[in-house]
């Protein structure tokens, strides 16, 4: 009672950090908001921080995930590609299949 | 290629860590040498660090985990329990399995 197995997780690309948590939320506010400068207010991140997670994602993949229109830093907006979407439902089906993993490791050590 | 799915595991007492990577080893070299003071110095901890996470371990537990015999800081010579073997085997099969998972997750990424 009491105890409780917790962990983290995220993908590496090349042993560096590629996707975890911040990155999959970056992701779903530019989806919903159509711009990086307002998906990076929601989360109160800099412009430049959710700017430089957005092109080293992009670099680590095939495929970009996020595509920026052009007109400007704040006119011209950006959209997720069917990539990233793919992406982030792995990564929530991952989670799950974790958090089912720490529910079982919690009940063995109880 | 490349991509690699990655992760930390711990386990927490009412909301608070309570056993991880570095307690395991604290204990293990507790185990070899007989000593807190000689564990610490091996993990190029202070003693006094070693000494909070050993009772802050002991707090946790209804068994203790280490018993400090006697005869002055460095004279008496400490040992791990029964209690803490089995945490430590515990521990160990624990992580087996999520060094399976994570390999699991890692094909499925690919």
């Amino acid at each position: 009672m009491g105890y409780r197995v917790t962990g983290s997780l995220w993908i590496e690309f090349q042993n560096e950090r590629f996707f975890g948590p911040g990155r999959v939320e970056l992701l779903k506010y530019i989806d919903e908001t159509g711009s990086i400068y307002k998906a990076a207010k929601k989360m109160r991140m800099s412009y430049k921080k959710a700017w430089k997670m957005i092109s080293s994602l992009n670099e680590q993949v095939k495929q970009p995930l996020v595509i920026v229109k052009k007109g400007g830093e704040k006119g011209g907006g950006s959209a997720i590609t069917d990539e990233a979407r793919a992406l982030i439902g792995y990564h929530e089906s991952m989670r799950k299949r974790f958090t089912e993993f720490l529910e079982k490791e919690s009940k063995k050590f109880r």
